[in-house]
């Protein structure tokens, strides 16, 4: 399969269950897995998912403006995804860009 | 040595060298190494600076705002950039955000 498709897939899958429960994520992170959110590094799934979810917004609706992938090098696929955040009641979105490896 | 003072250190020669000397980021790529840039894959050392070298503009200047890293697993850091780049003669500087691995 077109690893571009693979990612623009995972992509769609991340960001519509963010939007829709984003305690779902927990299927998509590992123990070894690193998020860095605004310069704070959280380790592992469960870690992860609590930071996620304790984020003071609900209802939000993720837009992709572009999502680019290479190779990683390990059998793996490195995905850079720009676009913007809209959250309920505000009236401006918020720009967003997240690297997924 | 800290990880993230070797990210910094590696954004600022990376940038310094772009802004100052851009034929000179030859060195800090490898025949292994792809850059997407706006969309468009290109592989190897000499394609990449053949690339950067023909942007349509000369004089530059990358102001960085966010350095972010993380382990990537193989030995190696993942590091995600943002900040903005001022080009000679123009008002508005452009936002940029670009992933090493």
């Amino acid at each position: 399969m077109d690893p571009d498709a693979v990612a623009k897939a995972f992509v769609d899958h991340y960001y519509s269950t963010f939007d829709a429960n984003r305690a779902g994520l927990a299927n998509l992170y590992q123990e070894g897995s690193m998020l860095t959110f605004e310069g704070q590094k959280i380790q592992g799934s469960q870690s992860i998912v609590a930071k996620l979810t304790s984020l003071p917004f609900q209802q939000c609706k993720h837009n992709i403006t572009t999502v680019d992938c290479q190779p990683s090098g390990a059998g793996g696929v490195l995905v850079f995804v720009s676009g913007t955040l809209q959250l309920a009641g505000e009236q401006h979105a918020l720009k967003f860009s997240q690297v997924a490896l």
